[in-house]
């Protein structure tokens, strides 16, 4: 990385961003050996008669070669020449628990942080189908690994500003009455090293801190209402059982409204890296505050202030104050086809296609524009359209084959249009290391070149 | 099994009614060596002032024995005394792709087929929350194993009476414009074993032929289109590229409705089970027709007379003519908690919790009785309600303490009433080896004896 290109950074945070930056070139590499990496994302085309051509032209840039070992999540077995002539795999020979093809590849990527235990994993966007992430594809964030806790083992205690304190195992409660919601959470770090400069490939890396899973848990205001409590109370400290002991301070307001403790996650229990066996969730709030592993909730009067709502998931501002408790993460959306690094076969007919999402309700409307934002049109919503949840849209475009600039913009059900990258950093200014950190909802621009090669560009 | 139990059977199929539930107690005995096996499944009760005792004690009866190996799906770690204290898994150590916790065992059950080839596993629904069903869990029906299939050498021919026979690879079918759907797939022999007796144990074992995913794929209609349709086509034939060649013919008006060419299942590449890297989607028909690893499609004006739809996949009536292509899934709903084989710690409150589905569209009322149908209540639908979807209901129980018979009807928006089994088997007889085979939709019916155990019985 040049110099020029990373005027306002300081040698140490120059480092890290090369480190950042070659960590991702040493994974898209080892993606590249595989037939479906972020690489091999097939540049779909509409099989309308005349752009067949082009799509058979595009199905030879994907790579063929078969994987010596069966990657992440995957059982090898033995390709038939034809598999009509010999008998398949039997029926449960997966031990009863099934795993994907041995053909797909596609994993999450880590961060390159200085650790392992305190640092995060991306979603591969851009190889996303509808709008649930797989479990095994949901971003990680953790701030002292993942704890392996045994459920018969773990307990919750209410405490503090209660009638009556109390304890529950995990079997207690899952006794309460549950509910279910499919909605996203979203990292309020994701896009953290876009402020000042396009500066990650591929989609992965610039909003791969976002998925979405079908949540199943129990109110939080019903364990609330099981303790009583006493007058004054408006906050609750939730704590988890990690190596970090991740604490956050969450308005009581937003408890008793829609919070839940999280034991189910797209039909099972929640995975180890979602904080197994069970996790705290706040609709629409940053991803932070949904505390994993979690083993405790005090009720106080006022927020606890705790490390990670003073010294970091705030947001510094141009004139020297800092925003706290800025919880609510705002109308936000990303192309994901065509996107970073990947290329398009020639010109021709294409569905555009990515994800919406606003953690104020449903969203409403989204825009494409293929000009670098001077003209705007209408993308298809797929729906059902759930409020707080990917909403994945498509948009029909003609490739002229010359060079365009693909840009999306979400409107969500307030009426709230997601900002241009200026008018945000107008307002937010770039005062962290890598410009702002946190809360980056700008709209995100891909460069098509002439040659069909999609790159990150601040347009 | 006592012979008075099964009268109307002959020798060798009181032999195969007998090796069924011989498999099925020899899996249950296996999973309750798990702590969160389905005779685990919790107790579930409100934690309002008065219950948590009781929800207490139910506690207790959980197994608290830890895996010596990890369950399938799962990666064994050390569990550390106090999780706080030790530095947590490091993030993506799972190589990108994460696996289930340890202490969840869960699996497909597999029905004691004479051969593991052609042969079917079951959702263990007792285990289930929301309406996801995870895709390792996803049923599975086999008629020649499970193939194994290379996507880059896979191709899909649409052929017979059309304008111009084509050819597409993977790549070329993910091109064209897509669709996203939630939406169940059903056996039409899910409860076969139902019909006269109450044969097996658990609901895993009567229903589990039924699971929901997100699918993604193409509109069937728009490579029917380009291909152009021949003046008089009137049906399409699907095949496999399974060992069994497995062949259904689709009347074109379905084909142009609603079906699709699935390629996602529940965010990523469909399961190799389900039919990778291609197969057919046919919204609210039965499992069969939806045509795994899908190669070929012929279109012709008559259907095809295949073995799928002549000796099987038909209902024969009273009268002895035989019901044939009778293609949707009707209105159907079972309570998964309590069900079989769970045992209620105690007198006291319970959210009874199930499923409903129809493949005419959405679920418009469930109703619960805990009288063995001599009363009903309205249960709370968990929205979003989607057509021909799984809807999870939800019921407040105070169970008294006496015996009791639990029972769940649906009704859809068509109108139509989930039938009892007496209905039913007055108007489809019973004149199969196991009674009819093929499409029992009638109410579930759950004895609750004195001692809290749960018991299959038909009421």
């Amino acid at each position: 990385m040049k110099d020029e290109q990373l005027p306002q950074y300081d040698e140490k945070t120059r480092r890290r961003i090369e480190a950042m930056v070659e960590a991702e070139a040493r994974y898209l590499a080892q993606m590249r050996r595989h037939p479906r990496g972020p690489l091999a994302s097939p540049a779909r085309m509409t099989g309308r008669r005349g752009f067949l051509a082009a799509a058979a032209a595009g199905a030879s840039l994907l790579p063929t070669i078969v994987h010596a070992k069966a990657p992440p999540g995957a059982v090898e077995r033995p390709v038939p020449a034809d598999p009509t002539k010999e008998q398949g795999t039997p029926t449960n020979d997966d031990g009863g628990y099934g795993s994907r093809s041995q053909f797909e590849s596609e994993t999450r990527w880590r961060f390159g942080t200085a650790t392992r235990e305190s640092s995060w994993t991306m979603t591969p966007l851009e190889n996303g189908v509808g709008v649930i992430t797989p479990s095994g594809l949901h971003f990680e964030r953790h701030h002292g690994g993942i704890a392996t806790i045994d459920p018969s083992r773990h307990s919750l205690l209410v405490h503090g500003m209660v009638d009556q304190p109390k304890k529950y195992s995990v079997a207690d409660i899952r006794r309460f009455p549950s509910i279910s919601r499919t909605m996203f959470i979203e990292c309020s770090g994701n896009g953290l090293t876009e402020w000042s400069k396009p500066t990650l490939k591929t989609v992965q890396g610039t909003h791969g801190l976002t998925s979405t899973s079908e949540w199943t848990g129990v109110p939080l205001a019903l364990l609330l209402k099981e303790s009583g409590l006493k007058p004054g109370a408006k906050w609750v400290l939730a704590e988890g059982a990690d190596a970090a002991v991740m604490t956050r301070s969450i308005p009581l307001e937003k408890c008793l409204e829609d919070a839940f403790i999280a034991y189910g996650q797209n039909g099972e229990a929640i995975r180890p890296e979602q904080g197994y066996p069970i996790r705290l969730v706040l609709p629409g709030w940053e991803g932070n505050t949904h505390i994993k592993w979690l083993r405790r909730l005090e009720v106080s009067d006022v927020p606890f202030m705790t490390r990670e709502e003073t010294s970091k998931y705030t947001d510094l501002l141009p004139d020297g104050r800092a925003r706290q408790f800025t919880f609510v993460m705002e109308a936000k959306s990303v192309i994901t086809f065509p996107s970073g690094e990947m290329r398009l076969p020639g010109p021709g007919f294409y569905e555009v296609t990515g994800l919406a999402w606003s953690g104020r309700g449903k969203i409403t409307r989204l825009e494409v524009s293929t000009d670098g934002g001077k003209s705007w049109a209408d993308a298809h919503l797929q729906g059902p359209v759930l409020a707080i949840c990917h909403t994945r849209f498509r948009f029909p475009w003609f490739w002229d084959g010359k060079p365009a600039v693909l840009q999306s913009r979400a409107t969500d059900e307030t009426g709230y249009v997601q900002p241009s990258l200026k008018q945000l950093v107008d307002v937010r200014g770039l005062n962290g290391p890598l410009g702002s950190i946190y809360h980056l909802n700008a709209i995100q621009s891909w460069a098509v070149a002439a040659d069909g090669s999609v790159s990150n560009v601040h347009a």
